[in-house]
């Protein structure tokens, strides 16, 4: 399958516009459903769907194991993923918990599978600033997608100065996804990993990381408030900005040497 | 309310490590109820929450007009926002349209109430290319957050070389939402506006402008194939990569004289 489309468009330079050539990233709509129930419509880029949806049922906490994970069937013409699970599907999926956001002590938790199920990451690993600049630049690199057509984002899996796997989508929160469903179907363990990401670390892609467990992410992109609150209280190191050797690092300093 | 929060950093530029001060943007968890249920949790900059919830509303379908939305309240300290609309919510929100998407005409619509109710765009409007470059340096201009934070996405809805109003927010869909807000509770209508744009055009970008009824998107960024599918269905103009006084015309390029 292409990863990329041929449009026709019109280049305007300055008073100029010529007819011209370019290059646009695909992007598809999928439905998942879990055990026949319909769960989530997923605008993607329509490749490695299995390890999307496997990623996605393990960071919205529908499995925690491979084994929980029954069958996975693709159904490309028509836009659907069948999945089938051992376990029925969380509690109050993407509700919130007015309770834990207002009252209790991990005040910046809005969702209530997020409160309950996210626990502070424990990994005791260690990386050099100069790891974590070339990690950068390998991954950029192999963004062909994103140099071919500016509409990708990328993200990485890392360890030992080595890319374990990564993967390119429209949507920042699909690479990401991706990432953990490839762990989960290939047993991969995540506390001793780091991830590069190009995407901004936002709250959401932070609580990602702390559902897969990666003590590290490292970004070329900046951070919000919300993210480092969160990424304080689950012992997560946000490294932003990081570019051409520079990088800012925002919390838990200690694993940055 | 202040935008943007200090937080202390350590720089890293190849072997030196500082201590050091950086500026990041706010985003906060609002939940939204609709006539007491509780439809969805945003994660967004919160400042001009009424307008974020009233383009949502409108965005989704909840209404359609200023007179449906009955009361809004915001409550800052919980994260809470309450809309009181004379209708009910729409049928199946977020919910696949597989008849739609499979079996009909206009193959790349994926939600219900897109399929539903998204019309093509009637807009005879003109705008020149020097026009849309100037107003892309204005919106650069305003951007502040994005200069201060390199956080912040940014949305303008403008004519005739003016910028009738400008959002900032962690969200890309977030500031398309405060304009549609913007417009409703201003009486404004959209159907001879540009909207000029700082995020990728993908496909729900597209089905949110089509739902504005504005004929013209312009963005720094790059467009997707579903959403330049969408587009020429729709009657759209998208104009992607807009940059010092060069863009790329990707769709309904009559309107870009």
């Amino acid at each position: 399958m292409k990863q990329i489309k041929k449009v026709n468009i019109w280049k305007i330079d300055s008073d100029k516009r010529v007819p011209a050539e370019d290059v646009v990233i695909r992007e598809e709509a999928y439905t998942l459903f879990v055990n026949d129930e319909e769960v989530v419509t997923q605008i993607c880029s329509p490749w490695h769907l299995e390890e999307l949806a496997a990623g996605f049922l393990c960071a919205e906490g529908f499995i925690s194991r491979r084994e929980e994970l029954l069958d996975l069937t693709v159904n490309h013409r028509d836009g659907l993923i069948w999945a089938e699970t051992s376990s029925s599907g969380p509690r109050g999926f993407l509700k919130r918990s007015i309770t834990s956001c207002c009252g209790r002590g991990r005040a910046s938790f809005y969702f209530r599978n997020d409160a309950e199920n996210i626990k502070p990451v424990a990994g005791e690993i260690r990386v050099t600033s100069g790891q974590l600049a070339s990690l950068g630049l390998m991954m950029e690199e192999k963004g062909v997608l994103f140099r071919e057509t500016g509409g990708a984002h990328g993200a990485a899996l890392c360890r030992h100065g080595e890319i374990i796997c990564f993967f390119e989508d429209v949507g920042r929160h699909n690479t990401l996804d991706k990432i953990f469903g490839y762990c989960l179907l290939n047993n991969i363990g995540m506390e001793d990993k780091i991830l590069v990401f190009t995407g901004r670390v936002s709250s959401e892609i932070l609580l990602k990381t702390a559902r897969m467990g990666i003590p590290v992410i490292a970004s070329r992109s900046a951070p919000t408030h919300l993210a480092l609150k969160l990424a304080r209280e689950l012992n997560i190191t946000v490294v932003g900005f990081m570019r051409k050797g520079r990088m800012n690092v925002y919390t838990c300093p200690e694993r940055v040497t």
